[in-house]
């Protein structure tokens, strides 16, 4: 089974007219999503490092930084831009895998069209088939890939970001191999990493080194025959024994990106129906000083990952169940300011979170939860949410995309129009000029 | 045991009057090897390929590449001169573990020296540091983890050069531990890619992103507290359960770079004893045709990796037995033009090579061989190799390092004045400013 000689085949022939409209619509909410958590992240302090350590070595200014004012090269701009997108943990999720899959693959798309002329159609075309392929890759490696240790989004999105590059940069089946091989041995990324800083840089490199893999392989430079699954490749390496085989399964007849959901908070995806819950009880118990004790019942992943009464930073928060629940009834929000080390500190949600216990109810969904609370009068209250806003059952809609990059350009980068923003992704695939979109998303 | 922060104090406080002189002096033997195998790559169809993909992406011409006229950033010239030096597979080998020290770790620190004054003295004691931990790392994970696949000069390279460039930027133990943590995150490279264009790609990003995650951790970008010996960390992801606590026993005691070693021929290292024994039978010889028939004797592992009497391409050639035997025989050398494409299709060598045959022995070293020949009078002669030439018993001699350096300075890059350049070497100690090195190795 020629895994990469049939999957580089596919990527070389196919044709836009071939990705059905449902597909091309969720890759444009992909894109309003990515722009916006981009926004949101575009001055986080690990992007104002990296920018910092990396200005010296900044090469000419082609492309954009989003919601920056710097301009840097395509390759170091595609590196921040793929940051600053997954910074906040606020990205799109795979649900199947948890790759966040977009801040790999749309960064070196948006430099090169900076670079060459590339039409909105030819864009998507190219993000949707770069998305197939670090999911499709992450199907097959999953579960036990990730549970070995592998930042899966690092590791698999290098994949998917050569393979969109080198759609763009229209390689034909021989040089896309080459472009899968030299991403196959830049393949890195550890879980360890998470909860530092030094995640982004995981990030960051599967973003720059899958475009340099396509602008290495449209020049010539050689590859391996078998690069995923060769005796001492991708899949022998960084897998636990799996078979390659379902990569190439009905390629083309179902797309991966139908299954991408996006936040609507800052956190774990573990508490979204609890903060959903929260905002629905919110408006019943008017003021806060009335809540005795909240309790919480959820699938026995949320106490396994959530259950953190007493952390410090911002970071930590975004996996607390207690911070979750006190900012969401004090603040009637869960949005990146609630995460902020500020916000963590603030001695009214350290009374609040304290209130705050869960146990575990093994019949509830992942995506499911039922807050109750109790008021110091003796009222008893409850809310169970069925689905969480965000999850594939109940997803954003456009219009909450929307909303989501407004708050996030006026957070992180308010020189942004968002507005004009919006309106040229919604109509990205009516324009031969896909860079254009690069101008509005960087302050004039 | 915390291996981490153990090594990280280690590294933040060693001092050069540390480094026992013996020491000292073979890192300068190293040094003038990546010189010599640097200058004989930098016009490596590889090379040119990657030059020419990276161009558009170039910074400021801050830093030299070495044997040609581009000058470029620090980061994309630390890349490029790592990947010279390792491209014609004829820089050095740290025998236990095959990791190649030289080229993760050196290219970055000649590129700050052109950034920051740095004297010779500071940069010998942090390439001595970084090459260190590279091989010490590998030491820990060998044979398990180059069996599994990892190429290994790339995966612990990047550790070396992360910590080499953070010695020479002063980071304090804590910033030195979150350098680690940076550089691995990104340590990659796939066994699968040798024999192809790609395997330069994995050597030069270990040298780039080595010295990037020096430059993230100067800045302040946090890394994990234990990134070599943490649950999801390099030893448990990368390794095969190994432990690490080898990493730091004695450290300081012995230097693991007094097990390097140089190589005389472009081929693989099992072949060196073969091609001494049929220089010294060639004299004796004449006339080529008088040659009926060559055996040759060595250790089972010569015929695993070198029995290959009908390669095509140079790359192929550097581990036939049969094509360096012929060489030898013709041309008294087995040099980088010996294992040219054009070489290995020259009839006279197609001839000669065809009469070759080989045999194990097992009670033959790896860095031995026999090589027996009659000649179509019935001559009988042979010569016997106890230690090839290069390897740890029988070290190439300084003056012999100097003329590989003329040799391949000749054969890639013309316009350097390779004299000077050995001086710049030999006395860098010496020299406040030990960029000046770089001003030598390239074209004026």
């Amino acid at each position: 089974m020629q895994v990469t000689e049939q999957l580089a085949r596919f990527l070389a022939t196919h044709r836009p007219e071939d990705v059905p409209e449902r597909v091309r619509h969720e890759a444009k909410r992909s894109l309003v999503n990515f722009f916006a958590t981009a926004l949101g992240g575009c001055r986080n302090e690990a992007m104002e490092i990296l920018v910092a350590a990396l200005a010296d070595c900044f090469g000419p200014p082609h492309a954009t930084v989003i919601g920056r004012s710097e301009r840097t090269d395509a390759l170091t701009a595609t590196f921040l831009n793929s940051v600053s997108a997954n910074v906040l943990d606020f990205d799109d999720t795979h649900l199947r895998t948890v790759i966040h899959p977009t801040a790999p693959v749309a960064p070196g798309l948006f430099a090169l069209a900076e670079r060459r002329p590339i039409s909105g159609a030819a864009l998507l075309h190219a993000f949707v088939l770069g998305v197939e392929v670090e999911c499709r890759v992450g199907n097959a490696l999953s579960p036990g890939h990730y549970r070995r240790g592998w930042h899966i989004t690092a590791t698999c999105g290098v994949l998917g970001a050569a393979a969109a590059a080198g759609k763009l940069l229209r390689l034909d089946s021989g040089r896309m191999a080459w472009a899968l091989g030299a991403a196959a041995t830049q393949s890195s990324g550890l879980i360890e990493n998470l909860g530092s800083m030094s995640k982004s840089v995981g990030v960051g490199n599967s973003a720059r080194n899958g475009l340099a893999a396509a602008l290495y392989a449209e020049r010539g430079l050689s590859g391996p025959e078998r690069p995923l699954e060769g005796p001492r490749a991708l899949a022998a390496v960084m897998g636990e024994g799996e078979d390659l085989a379902s990569v190439i399964d009905g390629l083309g007849d179902s797309w991966e990106l139908m299954q991408n959901a996006y936040k609507p908070y800052p956190n774990g995806v573990v508490l979204h129906p609890v903060v959903d819950a929260c905002l629905e009880l919110r408006p019943q118990v008017g003021d806060v000083a009335r809540i005795e004790r909240v309790m919480v019942k959820g699938h026995p992943l949320l106490r396994e990952r959530a259950d953190r009464p007493n952390v410090t930073t911002g970071r930590e928060a975004q996996v607390s169940l207690q911070h979750s629940v006190a900012v969401a009834f004090l603040y009637g929000a869960a949005g990146v300011k609630e995460y902020s080390d500020a916000c963590v500190n603030d001695p009214a949600v350290l009374a609040l979170r304290s209130k705050v216990s869960a146990e575990d109810d093994a019949s509830i969904p992942a995506d499911a939860a039922v807050v109750s609370l109790r008021t110091t009068s003796g009222d008893l209250l409850s809310a169970h949410i069925a689905h969480a806003r965000g999850s594939i059952a109940r997803p954003l809609s456009d219009r909450e995309l929307e909303a989501k990059l407004r708050e996030l350009a006026a957070y992180g980068a308010s020189g942004i129009e968002a507005g004009r923003l919006i309106d040229s992704i919604w109509t990205l695939d009516k324009t031969d000029n896909s860079a254009a979109v690069m101008k509005i998303a960087a302050p004039a």
